[in-house]
């Protein structure tokens, strides 16, 4: 087998086999394939595309390709949640101690935040003391003792994917369907789960801009978890404005507490107890979804939730006391309004531009090896259909540097679209596919 | 400038400026943009496209890329031939005599053979002491001399094509009109000419087997050349079969000169005299083309070409006495017969198997470095159209080593197709395009 003969066939639009996706992606892992020839197939596999038995293959292979999680002697069920990414997505933070405390346990790999999209270990890391980097005897002592860890990616889990990601980033073959799905499958199914919980945002805040492209990917991704039998399902949500009132890090953190204190944003709250409810049902803690529903409301009620983040942040080497103190969280010195120069209703927003303002102010990376401000951070004062008066504020930035201050500004204020009329309301979960 | 963002754009069928395509070569060649960008790149072209005008600024840039030959110290117009590949081509050794007697300079910077067609470097090194090695001072002065010279291309000249064909070989990113069209002008405008005939193969022994792909590329190269100020006219030529009686090194040569003795198979000469024709009308030398015929055909009938060709070889360190004497030409050992097993007609030929059959033999190559065998040669004794019997030879293998013979020669026997009634005849010379 030739690499140049499977980059003329994918070029040619034909269907590479197993064994030849088999050979390229481990030839290639193993060095002996250059970067050269796999950027040309990534680019014929950008452009002619992947169906759905090469996929399998293509995430099987990545899988395979490092360690797999062996979770067998941890008796309950195993499940997780993976976002495809957004502004004030902060989810996991709410629905990992939710489904801990509710029985399941969840060994959640997380991404650092990349472009304008915030990632789950940055926010863990403004917990003073929080450690991700455990070695994965620790991960498991972690999940063994409270039913829940949240570590990053390691050296060990789906090799393949890392070296191919990094060259995706740099020949402009990231936003492929099969690409992105195999990537998220092949690193997800490696943590040993019975279960996964997909959270395939829409809208102007997310990689999709489209539903029709969320929900293909949604498919793609279910139907290839379901043929390595595993419970899949997709809930299509919407990111056309910021999950909760905050986004940064710290911020996000304390917005988390909120609602395992059972305050906090509604819309945050709602999809966290959706999310937390599917992963119940998945993973057979109760009959039904709606059954589900009404764990993870308990959950948060009783503060069983929050319990169970508190003995996390513990394991995990944090400062606990962040539960009833989120003074404790690093926060920003300066503070400036974003008010409204007309009124109206808030139709919608370029809700991608405030990732970008955030990563502008140091709460974002450019490229992977930036480091970042944990302390930064956007509050949100409105919402999509909310009536606005001219001067109101919209927004506030938490800053500690001016450097990019009035450009983040200008990118906030032009975000926001006031209309004359109220727009009709979005649903904030669309679609499930699946389940 | 990003490569990354041209990589996208050109993946997205994006339109590059001539600023992008000068950033883009430039900086690969001098080694600021990595091959895996670049194999990306040239994947996104060869599947998206390039229009005309990016055509001819990577055309242009290529060309600038390196040394552009200064002949303006050189009287006559400089005009060149250059042909797309077949089997048993080898109207450059006929036609630069030709034209080289008829007055104007011919400064031929030819290939080798690679994969199933010839190359007019391997042809000339069968001549005993034939250098086609001469720096560029030696060059000019041959062509000073004599009118003619032919020699490989030299690390001066286009190195950028040198290292974007390189990584189009590893990557299948060879066969695109584009990326043909933008190596083959770069190269061929660099030897400082006016005028140029392209003759593009159509046919089962050529690269483009549909005459409409053979019609495009001519088209697109006509137009690039013309848009750099060029007289360029394309012949869209048929390979259907092999040209003349032989394909080979040696033999070809030996071809060559029966030709210039006014001798040889028609077709061959038909072609040799067609180009040589156009190129004389595109040099100036003629009012018309069927001036340029009437003057090449003087060009043999008096001997004048094959004085021409001796001279050439002298000054190029050969042995001339090949001319008189073509049994100083290495010949091979052994030959075969392959005879027909049916009676009628030759409807046509999988001409590229012949070609493919001599590279087994040693008279090709697989890879660049490999080394080839200037002995080993093929006999044609039918053309298309042709009554055949049964058991009549087709073809004589003249060949050093058995260790293939086999091989070959079954590949050689199935190339022929024996039907019941003659076809249809197809023109030597099927289209013009331009001039």
């Amino acid at each position: 087998m030739r690499a140049v003969d499977l980059i003329r066939k994918k070029r040619d639009a034909g269907e590479l086999s197993r064994e030849e996706i088999e050979f390229l992606i481990n030839s290639y892992t193993h060095g002996d394939i250059p970067d050269y020839q796999m950027a040309a197939w990534l680019m014929a596999a950008w452009l002619q595309g992947l169906n759905r038995s090469e996929l399998a293959a293509l995430t099987e292979v990545m899988l395979c390709s490092g360690e797999l999680l062996n979770l067998a002697d941890i008796r309950p069920r195993k499940v997780d949640k993976h976002s495809t990414g957004g502004v004030g997505d902060k989810t996991s933070l709410i629905l990992a101690p939710i489904v801990a405390a509710g029985g399941l346990v969840v060994p959640m790999i997380s991404g650092r935040g990349l472009g304008h999209t915030g990632g789950t270990l940055d926010k863990l890391e403004s917990i003073p003391g929080y450690n991700v980097n455990l070695s994965l005897i620790d991960f498991k002592r972690v999940l063994r003792e409270c039913g829940m860890g949240m570590i990053g990616q390691t050296a060990e889990i789906a090799p393949a994917d890392k070296k191919i990601y990094a060259l995706r980033d740099a020949t402009s073959t990231v936003e492929s369907i099969g690409l992105i799905c195999a990537s998220i499958m092949s690193k997800k199914l490696a943590e040993g789960i019975d279960a996964l919980v997909l959270d395939v945002k829409t809208g102007s805040g997310a990689f999709m801009k489209r539903e029709a492209d969320s929900v293909q990917l949604a498919e793609v991704m279910v139907e290839t978890g379901e043929q390595m039998g595993k419970h899949v399902v997709a809930l299509i949500t919407d990111m056309n404005q910021p999950l909760g009132r905050w986004a940064g890090h710290s911020v996000e953190v304390a917005e988390c507490i909120e609602i395992l204190n059972d305050r906090g944003p509604a819309d945050l709250r709602e999809l966290s107890v959706e999310l937390s409810a599917w992963m119940f049902y998945l993973g057979d803690r109760t009959r039904s979804v709606d059954d589900g529903r009404l764990l993870a409301e308990s959950m948060l009620v009783t503060g069983q939730a929050k319990e169970k983040f508190r003995q996390n942040i513990r394991l995990q080497g944090g400062n606990e006391r962040v539960i009833e103190n989120p003074d404790l969280l690093p926060s920003a010195r300066d503070r400036e309004h974003i008010t409204s120069s007309s009124a109206g209703y808030l139709v919608s927003t370029n809700c991608e531009q405030f990732g970008t303002a955030l990563a502008m102010l140091g709460g974002g990376r450019a490229k992977k090896e930036d480091s970042i401000d944990h302390a930064v951070g956007l509050e949100f004062h409105a919402r999509i259909g909310d009536r606005i008066e001219k001067g109101q504020p919209l927004a506030t930035i938490h800053y500690n540097s001016a450097a990019k201050l009035a450009e983040a500004k200008e990118l906030i204020a032009s975000s926001y679209q006031i209309g004359e009329s109220a727009p009709e309301e979005l649903p904030l979960i669309r679609r499930i596919i699946g389940g």
